[in-house]
């Protein structure tokens, strides 16, 4: 069955997601901000930008009008950075029908609420089904072909399970969840965690030490979840533990890139400059360090990040302060 | 305080251990079965042919001779393969002191009987208190002083902790944990894991997949775990996903090169001709088939190690198979 579908975000994972739900058949549109883009993406069927060398399907309709492009969508999917997911869903909603599902793909919190983007869509739009797609997915290799893996969470069970029938193919398999708040926490802090992987990795530490880094930075991520009322089992699922192996092990992820920048000594602002795009981890860290002290969670890994990114530490006293913490139960 | 020590198993984990544990002042002994080996680490101060480059201490013994090698120790560690534990165990056992703790530093299922390491030592000394070391640790990294983090599991917490004490230095972490159970099965069952994410690196199916594959393959270790009375949440921790992360990523694991041989059509012998150490995980993967299927859990991913290994199917025909199954719930 053909469902009409809405990608807003024209970065490489809306671009992605966007060409393989055409290739499935399904009638897309992708929406971006930058008009001069979006003429570029339609003239060359490429997004050369930002997934280069992936042809786009012709049926996909690249545009930078937001009104035309989710007019009538049943689908209408988010994949924009976090500091974005608010000013679009404002614009975008009126014009969205009033039997659509919202799709969160972006991963992150918001500056200032420190909500989750799925919370942030229901503060917009409290009356439409909110879908949370997350897990281990580098656009690169989604848009390939490459077989990947991931979760549909939701509150509502059949609007998950709609989108695990729109979106899912052999080489995409999607699993539903209820956990809605794990699997947001967890898509968005596995970013802080990877810039301290890469921190661990930039200064020669050894696998050893990284795996443990994974694990106990799932563990604190875990301690969140518990303490917001989610699943704690959640950081043991694709969202979690998935996405955060792939993250924090992949060379394509950006939030490694920035940790292995912050072991050779290189500033927050001369790191951003050399990226070119957002990591997501880098704002997460300060947003979730100040949400895990008013909460009381203890979270070390988490605050170790954000001294580093505040430039309150250096990434080598922040990992022997790590090092040097009292030891206990794993479980405590 | 000193704390006489017997490690017994000189391959790469045994001498890594006892090198950091003489290095941290203990009186080690050093045991293993070949004594030209023995006589060759002891005039070299070094193990070239499990350990090569690290300088012994000293202090640390080597030896050949079981019975004067735990006669009077604290501590006895077994690091061996799985398939000499119970050997090994029944020939030390009447000469260790009846005070002693016994360490479990070795992983894996003993063939025939499907126990895990720590209650073949508890079957052959049932008075001993017996603490499992687990956790992600290259034995190169642990000897080049690296760190790394460990999990120290016994029902017996005094012993717990008295290892967490004699073990734990700045440069090792070690935990404390009361589910034997879960640890053992987690650090047993990882080694299958591995195989998979080998197979699955050298079809090159990308790290997408890869990180899929070790999500759903912790997910069904944590429903053996469960099954058996142990806690889900530890396959979470460091002897779970922490040890499965480090073997399914590093280039150093066996386990790894097991799959990534599998993938590239070589046969088992070939393969184990190849490695000339033990891959612990051959062995596991059709203990543990046999296991999940006389307990009833559903372990898809061991499944189809133990049937390409038995030759019953290609690495492909594994990989299809597991992408062609039904969808559902993520923890169901």
């Amino acid at each position: 069955m053909v469902t009409r579908i809405a990608v807003l975000g024209a970065g490489s994972w809306g671009t992605a997601l966007a060409a393989v739900l055409a290739d499935r058949g399904h009638a897309v549109v992708l929406w971006g901000r930058n008009a001069a883009h979006l003429d570029e993406l339609r003239r060359a069927h490429e997004n050369r930008r930002y997934l280069p060398g992936r042809k786009l399907p012709p049926s996909l309709e690249p545009t930078a009008d937001l009104e035309s492009a989710v007019a009538g969508r049943a689908l209408v999917v988010f994949a924009l950075p976090a500091a974005t997911v608010r000013e679009v869903a404002t614009r975008a909603i009126p014009h969205v029908s009033p039997d659509a599902i919202l799709v969160c793909a972006s991963k992150g919190l918001e500056e200032n609420s420190g909500l989750t983007l799925d919370r942030v869509l229901a503060r917009v739009a409290p009356a439409l089904p909110i879908v949370l797609l997350s897990g281990p997915s580098f656009a690169a290799e989604v848009a390939q072909g490459l077989p990947a893996a991931l979760v549909a969470a939701s509150i509502d069970a059949v609007a998950a399970q709609t989108v695990q029938r729109v979106v899912a193919s052999e080489r995409l398999r999607i699993y539903t969840s209820d956990d809605v708040l794990g699997v947001a926490i967890a898509g968005a802090l596995k970013n802080v965690i990877a810039i301290a992987a890469g921190c661990a990795d930039g200064m020669g530490v050894g696998h050893n030490a990284r795996a443990a880094l994974i694990t106990r930075g799932l563990h604190e991520i875990g301690r969140l979840i518990e303490r917001l009322g989610g699943n704690p089992l959640t950081v043991a699922g694709l969202a979690g533990l998935g996405d955060l192996v792939l993250t924090c092990t992949g060379d394509l992820s950006r939030n490694r890139k920035v940790g292995l920048a912050l072991a050779r000594g290189e500033s927050v602002p001369a790191i951003l400059q050399g990226l070119g795009q957002v990591a997501e981890g880098i704002h997460t860290a300060r947003i979730a360090h100040d949400l895990s002290v008013s909460l009381g969670v203890e979270m070390p890994i988490t605050a170790a990040v954000a001294a580093v990114l505040a430039g309150v530490s250096t990434a080598r006293e922040a990992v022997a302060d790590l090092l040097a913490r009292e030891l206990g139960p794993e479980r405590a």
